[in-house]
């Protein structure tokens, strides 16, 4: 088997997010849920956003922002995802490619426009996000680079994938294509309503494709239909070789056949806004698992970067991850 | 005479700003100058925006900003300007009309994109801008609501309209108009080499049409080819009934025709970019102007808002001013 050219190719929405600090009430007027992620079409985003504060447009998409941090980490990252031929999809480009992150899925020519996600932060820096699929809805197998898959050590996929209609194939020829070459798949389950639209096929594809598993506790709950993560992660437990299950202020908890590993969470001086924290949890685990580190300093690194993401606006990372690790010793 | 219905209409470019930090190499390689703008045209800004980093896009424009600003005091707005009917120029109007201003210029349907200013911030805060102008070129005479422009106390006019085309007639049909009405006419000479390009224009504009000006001294020195700020305060008094001089940390000089007035700069923890600067200057002593405060308030209104903006990335108020300036007891 060849050395891997990439540490992590990740397939998922690519998506510019919209953000803007806002009251609790504009959340509830808007009928969404704090803390959650609605799929809203285009005349909702246009309600919605019609009702947001001025706000900044930044590069988002769960998996798009762990592939840039473990970008960020001095890690060799690949992502797959469709944006259209449009300003916004140009900006997605941008700000992956800036980060050495290979991506050269074809954009989409017609259709609706680049993806966006209208997050609603509010004064408890909770994110609450509203996402307009857009150009996403046409990605396909046949946007799967399997060579690009089988080049890289890990293959990571996205759970927000499973809402449009023909992600799931790509996630199957993604999953096979990275089987074959000897590489590892993991999988995020995004939301946990994301996790309830999609239950089956989320716990299908957790037997019998996925290798590393991350979850926060709403998402693990949901998917054993359990109000108590202990019960949750027992369950998990030999579906997969490692679940990471991460719980915000709790640390995270990595389950393996024969363990269950604690991790504290890094102190972060004040949170701002939490979008991102999972995302980028997952790319210091990420990186660490593939550059051979052993379990307890993977979660770390999850807990470094996902502290250093809450504690600014926005889901990419606001400085180089790289010498933040370095200088707590972790790289 | 009719009580204004607005305290402000601007008149500027309507632009979105692309913000990334790089280092200062980056700024020489691209062939720019630190701290001023540059003109770019569709290839040179596909040429810096490869080079750049990623970053964050946040609706932009000098008068634009400083419009944004006096609604964030408290006060009433309006803005012409020039967008593309496309997604970035979307963001732009959101971004006013969701503080309550009024901006109804119509849209170009056809020709350039909404237009963009890559800015460069580096570690020292200071920001270097590369503006490629888009639909701003469109904007002519046909823009000018002048019933609105009527009813506005200031109408503030955006030097860097200079640039474009046919926006010279527009800004003599808004300034006849404002006088006509009894109104008053504010300028901002925007930027050293602006003055450069339009130098007796500007002259001629100042004498003529300019009841208040706001210039830097890199900017006022321009206009009075002097390299001593002293000789060029005393060259503008007499021209115009307020220059309003802004000098960075040195503070800000009003200059009447009986007075010179000092302003000392506002105290800020951490100066992070000083993009917007003198735009948000502008918005507080125009909202102090427009409120009937004598001009040392004005002065410390427009030195709380610099301060207010260069505390953080981007050129649009994190917070509400108002909230902010009546904290200070000057509203």
């Amino acid at each position: 088997m060849a050395a891997p050219a990439y540490d992590v190719v990740g397939i998922g929405n690519a998506i510019v997010d919209v953000l803007a600090r806002t009251e609790e009430a504009l959340v509830q007027r808007q009928g969404l849920v704090k803390g959650t992620m609605a799929l809203i079409d285009a005349a909702r985003a246009e309600t919605i956003y019609a009702a947001m504060p001025a706000g900044v447009e930044k590069s988002g998409g769960s998996v798009a922002n762990t592939v840039a941090g473990v970008a960020s980490l001095g890690g060799r990252g690949a992502f797959i995802g469709k944006v259209r031929d449009d300003e916004l999809g140009a900006v997605f480009a941008h700000d992956l490619k800036s980060l050495g992150v290979r991506f050269d899925t074809k954009p989409a020519t017609s259709g609706p426009p680049t993806a966006r996600c209208l997050i609603l932060v509010t004064p408890d820096a909770q994110r609450t996000m509203g996402t307009f699929l857009g150009a996403c809805v046409d990605l396909g197998p046949e946007d799967i680079d399997e060579s690009l898959v089988a080049s890289a050590a890990v293959t990571y996929l996205e759970g927000y994938l499973f809402d449009p209609p023909r992600a799931m194939e790509a996630f199957r020829a993604a999953a096979a294509a990275a089987h074959r070459a000897g590489r590892k798949v993991a999988l995020s389950l995004s939301d946990p309503f994301c996790v309830d639209r999609h239950r089956a096929e989320f716990r299908d594809l957790v037997d019998r494709h996925v290798d590393v598993l991350f979850a926060n506790e709403h998402e693990i709950c949901s998917l054993y239909e359990t109000e108590h993560f202990e019960i949750a992660a027992e369950a998990v437990r030999g579906h997969c070789d490692i679940a990471v299950l991460t719980r915000s202020e709790r640390g995270s908890d990595i389950v393996t056949q024969a363990d269950l590993l604690h991790v504290a969470p890094w102190r972060v001086a004040r949170v701002v806004d939490t979008t991102g924290a999972g995302d980028l949890y997952a790319a210091g685990f990420l990186y660490g698992l593939t550059h051979g580190r052993d379990l307890a300093t993977c979660g770390k690194l999850g807990s470094l970067c996902a502290a250093e993401i809450i504690a600014h606006v926005g889901a990419r990372p606001g400085t180089s991850l790289e010498h933040l690790a370095a200088g707590e010793g972790l790289i």
